[in-house]
């Protein structure tokens, strides 16, 4: 088994169109060993510790993690988990729920904009502007926004590409600007969703986590996932890829989450800043003055 | 003379290259009688108020203005008597100066982005973005950033020019979100400038506003001019266009501005928000209350 590049079979990056029914919701097709994979997931934590330490001091690339998925995908536990690796200190997490009266009064990306990370540190997006784009379309909210009627225009379809032409170019700009954005879709089968639904409802500490509205969204399931699809496909660049991860088995979700990390990371390659000579003779002369106390 | 139209003479829209150098610093070509501009002026101090207050009811446009100008141009003043038409509770004035340490941890546009006006309300940009253009070409600061090298590149005009067309999709995709942004660019010579400078040498309460570093930009006061001529250039848009306004003489350039903004608004057509025939018979019997007591 080559570990190495399984996540790049869940890459989109724009140059074909994928279907996501057609992607795998578990592990079966992939070949792969529960316990050779929570080995090596054991590993990239520890990799993901390191490389943070070093993207932190080198402070040269800002880390975006965008988090989208259908209902109890796994999207809480995929951070709670993955982000375990992590020193809190360089990371944040940020939730998006509907946008409030304030953030409606501003363009869409306004609210995204104040949770960018500085360079050096993460960002880890629980839904995102993508919300922007699916809940919109799913519920219609199109035309309701109090903008001008030119910015609204007359037809939905046309709303929604120029929305995701805008994150294109959104995201095209925070990668030249020295920021990495890594877009996780959680594709979890409408079984196993019935499954976790069931889980929540049947065990009290789980109740909070349900609302019976997700019976609602449920029973859209198919539309929601056809809206996810064109989104993906309309957003997916090379430089800002989507990855739509099987979440049937949160095991192995959160392996190829970890191992997307770790790429990305290793990718930027960040060094701890290199002393010089004159900082070096500084550094010896207050070890002196240390040791002669 | 028709004013209506003056200010479309200095209109940038990238439609065709404009030599800052060929445009005129003050008003006598274009014929206008000093005393007539001033009443033109105080009418449309009259028509922004109005119009202010109806895009407010309204909250469906944001304004933004952006000035940006070389030295001893204007701009401060610009902003204290042309913004005295408007009302300060939908207008808030920010001042760029050089970046600080958290600005420039994260991508250039993020201090903007917290400057962004809510729909309905005008923001004022003295200095801007646009900083991050012509301060970087003059000063050379392109490759000092704390970035990945692949965000710097290895040629100054590759990376000036990738900013720009970074700027110019991000005001388009203010446009298209109800914003508008217009840019004002006051267009002062250098003999004025000289005038200027020694006036704030002469009269103390104007000596804060000189600074001997003044003296230094002045001696590259043509090479400032042909980078801000490059830049208007390149950012020029019809949606978001650049306005390169005589400066010499304030009492035109004032009303410039203010016929400027007159035509933005008017442009927007803000309407008071319609009450329906529910509220309006709510009002009534408020009102019949309200005398009754």
């Amino acid at each position: 088994m080559s570990q190495d590049k399984l996540f790049k079979r869940y890459e989109i990056d724009g140059s074909e169109k994928v279907k996501l029914t057609k992607l795998p919701k578990d592990s079966k097709e992939d070949g792969v060993e529960k316990e050779e994979i929570l080995a090596a997931y054991d590993e990239n934590m520890k990799k993901l510790g390191e490389l943070q330490e070093r993207l932190y001091a080198d402070g040269k690339e800002g880390l975006i993690i965008v988090l989208q998925a259908i209902d109890a995908a796994g999207k809480d536990s995929t951070i709670k988990h993955v982000m375990g690796g992590f020193n809190p200190q360089g990371v944040k997490v940020y939730s998006f729920k509907g946008p409030n009266t304030e953030e409606l009064a501003h363009d869409y990306l306004w609210r995204m904009n104040k949770c960018l990370p500085k360079r050096g540190e993460i960002s880890i997006w629980n839904r995102s502007h993508y919300e922007d784009v699916v809940a919109v379309e799913m519920h219609d909210l199109w035309d309701k926004y109090a903008m001008a009627a030119r910015a609204i225009g007359t037809d939905k379809d046309e709303f929604i590409k120029k929305r995701c032409k805008q994150i294109r170019n959104y995201e095209e700009y925070l990668y030249e600007n020295s920021y990495r954005v890594v877009k996780i879709f959680l594709n979890v089968s409408k079984k196993e969703q019935k499954k976790r639904f069931l889980e929540r409802i049947e065990r009290p500490e789980k109740n909070w986590k349900f609302s019976v509205s997700d019976m609602e969204d449920r029973a859209h399931f198919e539309e929601y996932v056809d809206v996810y699809e064109k989104t993906l496909n309309r957003t997916a660049t090379k430089t800002a890829p989507w990855y739509a991860l099987p979440a049937d088995q949160k095991w192995y979700t959160r392996y190829l989450v970890s191992e997307i990390l770790v790429h990305v990371l290793e990718d930027c390659d960040p060094q701890f800043p290199e002393v010089s000579a004159e900082q070096k003779l500084a550094l010896q002369e207050c070890k002196a003055r240390l040791e002669a106390e």
